[in-house]
């Protein structure tokens, strides 16, 4: 009765503890240690696929339903992970959309502290222009708008066109670290020329001298999905399959094109599972070229041309290809580099692979019916 | 009629067409692209501000309720910002808390990525003992626990001991890159010395050869206030007042004590407004002496010693001591320069002051009362 | 009188003073200060040029006389800089020479520190086998045999082929840091493959991920005319002439190729004098394509194909192109940069040309004849 | 008799051949290859000790004899190495001396590339003003006068005092890149003040924000004995003899403290030889404090206080202290290391002694009798 009565008043001083630090703006480690510092990483983002032929169908209806004025400056359509209880990011850190551009339509000029790239699922016709710089998009290249660079989007052709657009933002969201301005007061910036930076940066391994160009971001603004193609072929010639992967780089520097976002192209050719491998910070993936299947944390997500998917930061991921295949992938390896917090590791057993991802297309088929 | 007709059916499309962006885990940017990217960053962080009273008070009470095995490895009081949502965190980037350690208590060891400092507030006896080498711990000094260094914390004294922690959790957190390990299978290190680092690596810019030691953090584990306070005059003589800053460095590289976290003192002295000032990334300061208050975006906070408060990013802030004071603080400075988007400015008019803060004192004392 | 003999005495005194200290080992500062420090750099380096119909023919004699055996790994005659006493330098801190490997020979593989390049002035057939790696030689091609990189080359062809051998020798002579090291006990390394780091490492600003490469040193080791010639093209349609210059760089850090040693080239097109230029460090340049004219110090150089000339350190210098022209240059550039001691400037005013280079053809046609 | 006559002829069209490469200014590498590539570095560098007794007692002759005005602007006794034909060099990389300054006496400012220090040997009084920071200068303290900066000494005591003078000059005059300009109108610059670096940058790991110094020369001009005696303490504590190093460094990089020269101090206590070492580049010893005797090469170099000594690249080097002693050293390291091509090591087997070193004490004493 007595130990009762304790306990009774020991909960009621707890009570009153707790409600004092509440009111007073304060919070309690010990209850939630375990939850902020867990053993590894506990990322609320998911494992995700997103289907291209859905994502096509519904930029198309964006096409139709929506004028870019409406508001906003961009037709897009970003990932939203259900991990991230409704926030439109694809993970945590990074930011990935399908962006529709109509014929003969332009996405007017602005500017802004996250860093961009567009790469070219399909099509062409497009040019972004960075800076002055006319950039044109064909099937399989990469464009960068790096952090603070003026960038529109013009389409002077008869037809739509689609592609990916990445970006740091929802780091920069985090760091409490954007600004934006839009042109003005024109909607386009003047065209100094078409794929100036491609002539000027282009070179293997040679550069202007006394370019007095910063060296945070690329100033190289275009990689061709040729250039790309073949130092894959390359590589894959030298190391063997079924996984090679290439960086694209800031040639002054040779790190990652922008200080803040790696860019990579994954080539897999069939015969066998890739390696298991995972890394602290996510990636999110988008199959250029090919079909299979990737296993992340044991679940499995078959693929093919457009298909874009999330792998969570310290999820261990494999691939396999039915047929020869590219991935491109962006990821926020940079940002933990510089912060000396990277870590990665390839292990030795493939995973069991537990659940096979169902992607949401019927629902978008019914809509449309 | 026909026009409305059509609005109606423009309307049921449009929802059709938002319902199926959501049931496809996609979102629409054009209604959010100004809240995604505003002009400026609009931290949901607030200027704020906690007694060191109350904290004081508050942590006691800890001591008398909560036992250290109850359960966290710590007694730690966080503040926890209240434009976060009731997350323990004093900005959407930084940790800040009151630790207290009381008589003849350890806090078991344990080690984890995210960075942490101690700053000293008041009082003496504990030592942090970090990677077996035990720092002991004197008011005004600064104590690292740098990623992935194991650290406990022992009070051989018969008095409690309070202290500020910060940490870059919330930035590890939103990067989903947190490992931590608790030390096994004894609670406590081994201490191979005391204050070894500082005999090794406290030199006046000096270094032993062929130290072999990792650049990232500092191999320096404990700067005394002495010398701080010793450099603070001389700086001050140097370039007069009202306000000079030191920086706590990694002697191996000149940076930041810390790749994730800058640690400054400001001396400020009587004599008028400090020049306004804001910059990208917020700011935890802790009054370790003096008296004085700040401005920060119109808001004026009045300060004395352990107040502790925080400046969110971006925001304006001015200083005026009414006695002479120093003002610790962390910031994250450090991550913003490595990803190349910091920036910072003087402005020339000082701000008007709209709201004076109140502290939220008397609740605590009724309910000790 | 009395002056007189003390003069005398003060004499003996001060001649029996400078008898001791060089007895001693030990020189007075005061009567060489002007010497020792003058006000700008006076190198003992003369600005001179050697031509190429003397050099190939001088070359070909060598193939006649000397064979590979005869002692020295290299049938080189390298450039010996009538200012430097005899020494076989092209400049105080360059070597320059021209080196002739007949038909089915091979040189025999070593490795050194010193950092050497071949520049392929005519011809081509031979390859530079370089760890493993069998690299191509074709007219325009630069050759990287980075410190410490093993390398011989092989002739397999029914031609002789003479190119430009540039290296950084003198001043590794200079530092006491030269070591080297014979092939082991085959006279050549067995070849790997032909122009695998050209595949591998020749992308467009990308690089294979993980690559494990140290930095100092290009991995690329092999650049081609091709490229160099798009590149040229690209610079001056961007920059307008009569003078663009490209880097050769380390694609890993977008600096020089060699930490040692720039490799740049210069494209002049006819349109008058480049502007009068001068920087701390020497060059030797050789002409691949066009013909004109340097003016070095006053001094007018007349220049064609293969000719290849030095340019002292601080020396003015412009040049005129009479037909399309492209210069190969090494400097020592970087070794001033990393010492921070580099300083250049472009002048305003043209110089004075007040004597004309002959070079001494006669001699070599007299003794052929 | 038909081989005699082959023989003679082609002796005779070698002999041409080599006449007309001489010529036309081109020499064969071939019979030289073994010298300009030797299998590990052969400095020209003699193992040589210059006596403080007599260095002393030369340089107050200096100070009756030679007025500060009849020519230089510096009272300098620089050693001049046996080996390197007559240069006033201490090694082939290295500048050593003795300077003296007479009672009431200055030497005028002056600034150029080359960067030096200054070593107290014994004495003080002196200061040396270093672009408007007066640096008082104490036995055992190091003074650096960087590159390009302004200097000139001022001794307003009744005492002359003499030092050890450090410089990079032979390097810098190997790379053609001095430059000079004394001092105008006056002979000595204004003084700002004393001392003011030491307090401005002095502190222990702690550095004024916004400093906007440039990084490559430490900003910190003068170290004391005082610190580095604490240190050497710390770190022979923690490290255990018979040999401990320290180096003085850049606050603001935490590399050496001048970009082309290491400065040291070994403290080397009783109780057997150090471990044998060689490094490429070459080394000048200033024996602090103490006495022993030095092994390099195989010779034996007995010292005591202000005795100087060269080790030259590559050479083997052990030393054994019959007291507690310290030497001050200077070094090329910094610059090899830049350049990628330092490398050292520990040998295993102490070096037999071959010779005993006898310095040239005699000489003097006669001719001062």
């Amino acid at each position: 009765m007595a130990d009762q009565a304790a306990d009774r008043a020991t909960q009621e001083a707890l009570d009153g503890f707790y409600g004092d630090l509440k009111a007073n703006d304060l919070a309690p480690l010990w209850p939630i240690s375990d939850e902020l510092m867990p053993a590894a990483p506990t990322p609320a983002t998911l494992p995700y696929l997103w289907r291209w032929k859905m994502l096509r169908r519904l930029a198309e209806r964006a096409g139709e339903l929506i004028t870019i004025e409406r508001g906003g400056d961009r037709r897009v359509l970003s990932l939203a992970n259900p991990g991230l209880g409704g926030a439109p990011y694809a993970s945590s850190t990074l930011w990935g959309a399908a962006q529709y551009l109509g014929p003969r339509e332009s996405a007017p000029g602005h500017r802004h502290t996250p860093a961009a790239i567009r790469f070219v699922v399909e099509g062409d016709g497009v040019w972004t222009t960075v800076n002055g710089d006319a950039c044109d998009m064909h099937s399989g290249d990469l464009i960068l708008t790096p952090s603070m660079h003026w960038h529109d989007h013009s389409n002077p052709t008869d037809h739509a066109m689609i592609w990916f657009d990445g970006l740091d933002l929802p780091t920069m969201k985090a760091l409490d670290a954007i600004f934006f301005e839009p042109y003005q007061p024109d909607e386009l910036q003047p065209v100094a020329g078409h794929n100036l930076s491609e002539r000027l940066w282009g070179g293997r391994a040679t550069l202007p001298r006394d370019h007095g160009h910063d060296r945070p971001s690329s100033p190289l603004l275009v990689y061709r999905w040729i250039d790309a193609d073949r130092s894959l072929e390359a590589l894959l010639a030298e190391r063997g399959g079924p996984l090679v992967t290439l960086e694209y780089t800031n040639p002054l520097t040779g790190g990652p094109a922008l200080p803040t976002m790696a860019c990579e192209m994954h080539r897999i050719v069939p015969g066998g599972l890739t390696r298991p491998y995972r890394k602290v910070g996510s990636s999110v993936c988008v199959v250029y070229r090919g079909a299979g299947h990737s296993v992340i944390d044991g679940q499995r997500f078959d693929w093919s041309h457009g298909d874009m998917f999330v792998v969570p930061s310290w999820s261990t991921v494999e691939h396999e290809a039915s047929e020869p295949s590219d991935l491109f992938a962006i990821s926020d390896r940079p940002i933990l580099e510089a912060l000396h917090v990277f870590r990665d590791e390839w292990l030795d057993a493939p995973q069991d692979v537990t659940a096979t991802f169902e992607a949401k297309e019927p629902q978008t088929q019914d809509s449309v019916a």
